[in-house]
């Protein structure tokens, strides 16, 4: 990989939003740029009241402003290039309360990246965290930041991956009530979800025969229809079609020792049918370098596993390491992609 | 605690029933025995076929065969007591292939096992693993060992508890196909767990103000109502209730953040509203030592976490560490009973 990456022209564009500026977007990518990252190019999609967090937090680095991205931008080693969206003035909000202006902001910043993703003028994008309620107030209705990435990029297809290094787990359904899991399950978003898992592991993790563990929905599984049809009816006959065609794609697996070590040794992978399901093991496993990743994208998205974190924002207190997590893995998936 | 132990007249007296005879239940007993256990009496409700298995592990101490619990039974140091229930011959079963025959027997002691603890000659029984299936054909209609020791002491309310130092957890509901979990939920039977936590932290436990923290059902706890209702209707409502009377009772919390470091510190125990919601965080911190308790019944009962081995059976490779663990929390019980 470090031939191939050698040989390309320019290191990776990589496109990150400022996320709700009234949160800690602006000072975990100042922080996060502070330690050494590998070789790449940033473009912060934000405004220019990132330069006054950076005097506040003493940033030893450049911050380079640009209009395009094409104009001669930094590398990552020597500072951040921003890319400024909104005129957004400090004097429009309090750090710590986001508010319609602030909302605003962070839904333009994101379509920015996305129409830059599009026109491969960036090769991937990171998003710092937005405030939902402020996002809403400020003119967007989208759910959250992954449903507003696919109804732009016009994906048909999408799901919600957490990436770390012990544990890698797509799901099946995302933000639903408990209530409404069993009822949303199909095989054809099974079949979907494990489809999008292994585009992305062959396309961006470089995997060419990559294992994938699905989870059953019931607890044991089903214990063989006594607790429950949809691994028989629905999981077992996905996974078979998987395994006829070559692919290796294994279940349904009792959700309660899946996770157990000498079985994430086995997987790539795993799907999980529920929020909770996956994410309970993956925040246990990996709660300060998790990622979320959208799979089904023309181009890599990954976000950092928290919120906007406004009890802190403005303390100089807050964690970059999800974010630096996450510029890691853009990276190396924009390699990948290149591949 | 330990002077109060010191005054006791006996040390407690543990039963043990043997489980599926053709299952790994013999052998993890003989095994727990070879380390040193806190003091106690154990009664093995099982046959003598034990002591074949006995000469096969080359067991180093003595099996002391009694015909009832009162005539002077051996301690643990020195031995295992054996209480021969029905007469199995070895001949008429393969050790890894249960039958009806086995299924019959294991029933019969876990029977004399619940009769002699509600009838005070011992203080709390460990269940080994028993198969479903032959316990079915067997002629035993229960699900399994809890519904089975619910009925046979009455209990009109119970539930699961899962146990293990880092965390304990017991379950508003248990073995359910996830589509029903939603409408098996109610606020009476939240309520009813959480009083049943509370009263088994206090007196098993010795905790004289527990600290207990309430999952939600739903991703995120249900986010303000944008994923589900129960979080506002059923469990919030309950968990107000307690506190109400001023008991440590927390939540609800959001299930994929509630197991972390910070959270564990907090809660004695945890309340989960379903199987996997509690069991995926409880092998995950647990495997091997992780031990299930009935709650709600009138004396301590608790079992290993794993099944018959079938696989295994016969090889002299099953791990005893759950059973020991089994052990030593019935012993911790017996002596808070008595206080």
């Amino acid at each position: 990989m470090k031939n191939q990456y050698a040989k390309m022209q320019t290191p990776p564009k990589i496109g990150i939003t400022l996320g709700d500026p009234a949160g800690i977007g602006p000072e975990i990518i100042l922080k996060a740029y502070q330690k050494r990252l590998p070789r790449h190019i940033s473009i912060v999609y934000g405004d220019v009241l990132l330069m006054d967090v950076a005097n506040a937090l003493s940033f030893p680095k450049k911050i380079h402003t640009i209009r395009d991205v094409t104009a001669s931008p930094i590398e990552s080693r020597d500072g951040i290039n921003l890319l400024p969206v909104t005129a957004l003035r400090p004097s429009s909000f309090i750090v710590g309360h986001p508010n319609a202006t602030t909302g605003r902001a962070a839904g333009r910043y994101i379509e920015k990246a996305i129409h830059a993703a599009l026109h491969h003028e960036i090769d991937a994008v990171v998003t710092c965290p937005i405030q939902k309620h402020a996002f809403h107030k400020g003119g967007y209705s989208y759910p959250g930041h992954t449903e507003m990435f696919a109804t732009l990029t016009d994906a048909q297809r999408y799901t919600m991956m957490m990436l770390s290094h012990p544990l890698k787990v797509s799901l099946v359904t995302l933000h639903l009530p408990l209530q409404n899991v069993a009822t949303a399950l199909t095989a054809a978003r099974i079949q979907e979800v494990i489809e999008l898992t292994l585009t992305a592991l062959k396309r961006w993790f470089g995997i060419s025969t990559p294992r994938i563990g699905v989870l059953g929905l019931n607890p044991h599984a089903g214990e063989e229809g006594d607790l429950g049809w949809e691994e028989d009816r629905l999981i077992r006959p996905v996974i078979q079609s998987f395994q006829k065609r070559g692919d290796t794609v294994e279940g349904p697996l009792p959700p309660d020792t899946a996770f157990l070590k000498e079985k994430l040794k086995r997987y790539d992978a795993y799907i999980a049918m529920y929020h909770d399901q996956g994410l309970i093991p993956f925040k246990l496993m990996a709660f300060h370098t998790g990622v979320n990743c959208t799979l089904g994208l023309p181009f890599p998205r990954l976000s950092v596993d928290h919120g906007t974190g406004l009890d802190i924002a403005g303390k100089g207190i807050a964690d970059p390491s999800s974010l630096r997590s996450a510029i890691r893995w853009a990276v190396a998936f924009s390699k990948g992609k290149r591949m």
